[in-house]
């Protein structure tokens, strides 16, 4: 049963994955949406850029959306914006970087006059029709993190978006833990808390201890250049490399577009401050030595394009890597580029170089203690563990049983449930439409399961084409067959088997046409089959098989 | 220099990569060949099922070469050897379990009459030509692993195979740590030691540990039904899997074609012992209550195919997993299928299984102290670290280096390289032809860089064909073009794109022939470009374009 005075909360994603966080808040009248994340392809995405979440819940209500409540810029809470704003045209409200990174999309994809943006201070409040958003300090590997309090006439909803408790952060202030506490003493119905690390006991390294062992590296390689890979958006890690190499006296090089753009982004914000005559450009790395230079770079994860896999093949332009380098990733292998990190980290030690990749980083989300931490300041009456695989909310559905949430208060939910929420009583009660939309290249939405099974099967065995004309009649062959293939076998040594083939071909059509057979699609199968059978005994491959019939008019 | 009385030792694979391990010994007219393993496919290498090394090197010198010698029963030992022997059909000299799994392959393959086999045991010296090599006994995660002592006149070479030290081992003998030190009192020339795990500090914990924490596991979950995925080759770990269920009174099934084939041809050498009346069919589990069975099952590493894949997408045909299940991955994942076991592991999750994935496995590699230990007991003049990619390799060179092995007396191989040794000098002198080969269905090497860079770029966007046919003259367009496409975009909404794309071609192709060009060539470069052009403009994609022209004859 619908009860038109609930709250209800419908996630359009981010529960089947880390990735398209999206979270819709609905009373009466009323729509906020928390997020609007994108998320990388998974392998059998072929040739897929990146995947967007589908919002026809929000078209078909496009009248309620009282606007967008961004966390933090991560891509995984903003990269769909720029797609999904094009639809629902709705303000934007997020905190100074956050916003900032926001609007880098925006300028790209032509849409800063059509958007409306407000940013927001932490503690300060947006009244969104029925609700009102508050944003909690809190810490996470991006700067200007916030939790959100929302506050319902059903209740108060606190959602710490991506978080961990730094009691020591390197810019601005620890988490908001007193607002947490007092929020929680107000009384709040239900707590929806990242689960990325709930399967990790303890508590996460505050991200100053990254730079204590900077500090360490930089003393023990003091007679080599130093190249660190981190993640852009990681503007702390960043402040804190650019603070040692300015304690050690280095120039620092930044390299790779999206390191660039967010450093300057942030400096303008005044959220990185670099002292004067510290950035040189890549260029001038010549004008110094080595030991007193630092390059900054983007790559980390192993992407190919990125500069430190160019550097590490030696395709970079500007950068050679040779014994006298050390290379630090700063940051973790992102669940599945393990191998394509171990790829790069093997490359640079074949250059010589030693490279270091263990105590440079910390994760940027709470482990078991820091999440008990804030169920205990919050106290919720239901839980809904969000961000995460299955088996991350999973791990903190047991971690708040333990701390006394009773079970039927859990609510492990998947992308389109409906959570109907009311003073005293929660439950799944429907289901709405939700979906992956595949961007690729400029088409957003034109690759789908078909085109996807295509590029499988292309990818696995190539492809054959058989090619013949046909009279007016479709009585008589006038051209071909001609038979080519593409990523099936190498041609060149193949001859026979191409020739045999065009036979197997040639005699299933004229077996047609003698039959009196007209109909292509019958012809077309016909090859098919002839020819699917024929080249698996031959090769055990199984390529697709096209054949293209024209009809020649004299 | 070449010498001709001087050992060499030439990798032909095994140094980049853990994978396709194989190694030639020669000295004057005698090469023996150690392991002839496969790798599995990297991910750019579309559509291939493995890669098998090039023995261009050994066909060359044919006449020289005694046999293989072969450690032990893992795919990246073994499993070239029915690719191989095809053309070096020379003598294979294995331990029991180890010459077992081989025979299986050549049954398979048909090559049982034709190959000659000698079952070696521990202790035991073949002559061939100028060598004489030892089996020595170790221990790892398959019985029956071997390290070789190869005696030629140059000196005594000692390569490990893949090892660990076990005290306690579940069955046989533990590593023979005495003979590797009678070996080294003799004076050993140069050892090639294992380094997949010479990054890891300490030691690998004993096969048996698993037992005990298998004990504590099935005591725990003494209500559920218990599912464990396990490598269908550690007849050890299936062993104690066994031995727990028969001390709690559960039958057996076996799940996947591997772990059936594996625990006949073990159990057949009596290398696996399982009480009679243990064993059940899948079929008959339903004639037992759950808490009285366990199914071991193969897809440990999240192998689409494998039984415990379909069990967790809910695809196989006799086991359906729900809350009653408790899943234990006795397995770590290989670099590289992380995501893939993650994804299987919350399938599991989501029909309600519990699933154990901590402390139920241990490696079959050696870690630091372990190789420290090998190295002082042989006390080898001369270190080649082997098995490994390069990071592994240097690692071990790194405890060479700390055990008092001279810097220049520490060689990081490639595959290809040839190193020449005499009793007092060691250099690398040359280079000998190396390669993958690649295996897709029945094709060996008929799938090589071009094919595989179609492969790519069919798999990224797909593929445009444009057919048309040209009057015997070349003068005259008479059919077509025609524009079909695959992967490339999903057509039935994309009418328009198609029809402009067609105009684009029909413009280029008449603009040819108003032009008097009747070079084919010209025409479809005409085609490529300007289609391309416009794809590109109109999506952002870069299809493949295959422009077909045929000739009509009247």
């Amino acid at each position: 049963m619908m009860r038109s005075s609930a709250l209800r909360i419908i996630p359009l994603g981010g529960l089947e994955q880390i990735g398209m966080n999206i979270t819709v808040f609905e009373y009466e009248d009323s729509i906020i949406v928390v997020d609007c994340g994108l998320a990388f392809p998974e392998d059998d995405m072929l040739g897929v850029d990146l995947v967007i979440p589908d919002v026809t819940y929000l078209k078909d209500n496009i009248k309620k959306v009282k606007g967008f409540i961004i966390t933090h810029g991560h891509e995984d809470h903003i990269g769909a914006l720029p797609y999904v704003l094009r639809e629902i045209n709705v303000p934007i409200y997020a905190t100074r970087l956050t916003m900032g990174i926001i609007e880098n999309k925006l300028k790209e994809h032509e849409l800063m006059d059509s958007t409306r943006r407000k940013v927001v201070t932490f503690g300060q409040s947006i009244n969104l029709g029925q609700f009102r958003v508050e944003f909690v300090k809190t810490n996470h590997s991006i700067v200007d993190a916030a939790a959100l309090a929302i506050y319902s006439p059903a209740g108060i909803i606190v959602h710490t978006g991506d978080f961990k408790v730094d009691y020591t952060p390197v810019f601005g202030d620890a988490i908001d833990l007193q607002r947490f506490a007092e929020i929680g003493k107000k009384g709040v119905l239900a707590l929806m808390c990242d689960s990325t690390n709930a399967e990790r006991p303890g508590f996460t390294p505050s991200e100053k201890t990254v730079g204590q062992n900077l500090d360490a590296l930089f003393e023990e390689h003091s007679g080599t250049r130093i190249v660190i890979a981190t993640f852009a958006s990681n503007v702390d890690r960043v402040q804190q490399i650019i603070n040692t190499a300015c304690k050690f006296g280095r120039k620092v090089a930044i390299e790779g577009r999206s390191m660039v753009n967010i450093i300057e982004t942030a400096t303008n914000l005044e959220c990185l401050r670099v002292p004067d005559n510290t950035l040189i450009s890549a260029d001038q790395l010549k004008n110094y030595p080595d030991e007193k230079t630092v390059i900054i770079t983007t790559g980390s994860q192993g992407e190919s394009m990125a500069a430190l896999s160019r550097m590490a093949e030696g395709t970079h332009k500007k950068v050679r890597i040779g014994p006298n380098d050390t290379v630090i990733f700063s940051s973790h292998p992102i669940p599945g580029n393990e191998k394509a990190v171990t790829n790069v980290i093997n490359e640079l030690l074949l250059r010589g170089a030693d490279v270091i990749f263990e105590d440079v980083h910390v994760s940027g989300h709470a482990c078991q203690e820091e999440i008990k931490l804030i169920y205990s300041l919050v106290h919720p009456k239901f839980a809904i563990p969000v961000h995460g695989e299955f088996k991350h909310l999973k791990a903190q559905a047991k971690l708040a049983l333990q701390l006394g949430v009773p079970k039927e208060n859990i609510f492990i939910m998947q992308s389109g449930n409906v959570l109907e929420l009311t003073e005293d009583h929660a439950e799944i009660i429907g289901q709405v439409h939700t979906g992956d939309i595949l961007v690729d290249g400029l088409g957003v939405g034109d690759v789908g399961n078909v085109v996807l099974r295509d590029r499988q099967r292309l990818a696995e065995d190539g492809i054959i084409i058989v090619t013949l004309g046909l009279d007016e009649s479709g009585r008589y062959l006038v051209c071909g067959p001609e038979i080519v293939s593409r990523g099936f076998i190498y041609v060149k040594e193949s001859d026979e088997l191409m020739e045999e083939s065009r036979m197997v071909v040639l005699r299933a059509v004229e077996d047609c046409l003698d039959r009196g057979v007209r109909d292509w699609g019958k012809i077309k199968g016909a090859i098919r089959d002839s020819l699917g059978g024929f080249v698996w005994s031959k090769t055990n491959r199984r390529p697709m098989i096209l054949p293209i019939i024209m009809e020649v008019s004299y």
